[in-house]
């Protein structure tokens, strides 16, 4: 598969680069982000997936998110993909809203026509870019940790606990903890997949908690003063669930912490170390 | 002075702000970000001036410079102030160009009509703005340092170099070095001073080294891949000023690195920390 180099920076002594490629998957061109720290001649690094946010490209990330020296130190590659298809034939919410369609994938296989089509993020992020990453950059597959934030949280927690043998880490921002108990989630999950809430399990961590998936283990921060906190991230049941199945967590509300980059950056380098201790 | 409270957000444990006030020195409204850090009650902590570069706000460094991190661990007030007058009645460049008027003030205090009436940023740099920050925040101005990138270089070495008792500690990212021998700061002195070059000279690094003005120490760091280089920023003719004069500095070329943001946030963390070891 072809990739193409729209720009690649030296940064941290590695290279950040952005890359676009033809996908299967959504039937787009797509776009990410991938950060390679310096390192041997032949030597495979491990890769920390990143998963971002409602209205997010893989950009907000990259130029806000303070990764690049954390993975220097920890010699790890940090992958961050899109939020959705794109595209002048690519469906959007109708009212055009920020929490629907475009930039707002949900990291679902969508089954709803005319979604169905394009957004498949799910198979984009669970095979076609990972396969994409083995072959064109320095990574050992064998070693993928995965984290996200808020809409990026969900998807990081969901595609980890439907296939917990691929990472041996995982670890969330601000996560959208139960999609299918908020409105950001509903109205997601109705719209791409159809009213059978039956098949919304697979797309809502504690569901799939509950339905019997699990992980080795669970980093979560979370602030407190997040204005989507009580209605749309609902951390309570997250722990609740991780309780209730004996899951391992460790989920950590920070005080005075909104739901911005500035929240994100202040937790990353830890969350990488976390990550990279998990990863060697 | 009142100052108007945009936005204060919690990042690495301390606040980052954004603040307007009405100047007196451009005669426009101005906004600056700053970033104090978690401490004591009561505690006065050392300030570090970031003087930002061409087309930037106070905005680029507060979202990609990546100091928040080193900053709180050294304790450090961050203050990262426009770069220009701006509003409707403020004159640009005539064509528009990004290299005159609105966003790229120069750090000059403006000699020539229309410029002279709100392009005073000398002015803003080195009375108004520290003024209004020893009176609102826990700033020890007793202890300060400045750097800043490319423009912003330039503004930190000139300023600085003409007042070297205001600062312990001076460092820059690709500075314009000697503004008087290149396209961008002869266009902006002769727009703004006029065409008398001897005017010039104490807004030119390289000139207020041969006119016997020196700093404690200097730390610059320059990309070598950095496209602006060869033409505009000559880093070549501050190593000789510097050599020329013996003023101690510490130059550094960069293997790789270009003018963005993903090569100043790869050195930020070395540069507070050099500056925290001269404020403390």
């Amino acid at each position: 598969m072809r990739i193409e180099t729209l720009s690649e920076v030296k940064s941290h002594g590695g290279v950040q680069g952005v890359y676009r490629h033809a996908s299967t998957s959504t039937g787009t061109d797509m776009t990410f982000a991938l950060f390679v720290p310096l390192h041997e001649p032949g030597e495979k690094l491990p890769v920390i997936w990143y998963l971002s946010g409602l209205t997010c490209t893989h950009a907000n990330v990259m130029e806000k998110g303070e990764y690049r020296a954390a993975c220097a130190a920890q010699r790890v590659i940090f992958v961050a993909p899109d939020t959705s298809p794109r595209g002048d034939d690519v469906p959007d919410d109708p009212d055009g809203a920020y929490d629907f369609g475009l930039g707002a994938g949900f990291y679902v296989d969508a089954m709803r026509p005319p979604f169905d089509r394009h957004y498949n993020m799910r198979s984009y992020i669970e095979k076609e870019l990972p396969a994409l990453i083995k072959e064109h950059f320095p990574a050992d597959m064998a070693r993928q940790g995965i984290m996200g934030h808020s809409m990026g949280g969900h998807g990081a927690l969901t595609v980890a606990l439907r296939d917990s043998s691929r990472f041996k880490s995982v670890s969330a921002f601000a996560p959208i903890a139960a999609p299918s108990q908020c409105p950001w989630g509903e109205k997601a999950l109705s719209g791409y997949l159809g009213d059978d809430r039956k098949a919304w399990r697979e797309y809502d961590a504690c569901a799939l908690l509950e339905d019997g998936m699990c992980l080795p283990d669970l980093l979560v921060d979370q602030g407190e003063a997040d204005n989507f906190l009580e209605e749309q991230l609902r951390t309570e049941l997250l722990q609740a669930a991780c309780d209730s199945v004996g899951q391992k967590a460790t989920i950590r509300m920070q005080a005075g912490y909104d739901h911005s980059y500035y929240f994100i950056s202040s937790f990353m380098a830890e969350h990488i170390g976390w990550h990279a201790d998990r990863l060697k």
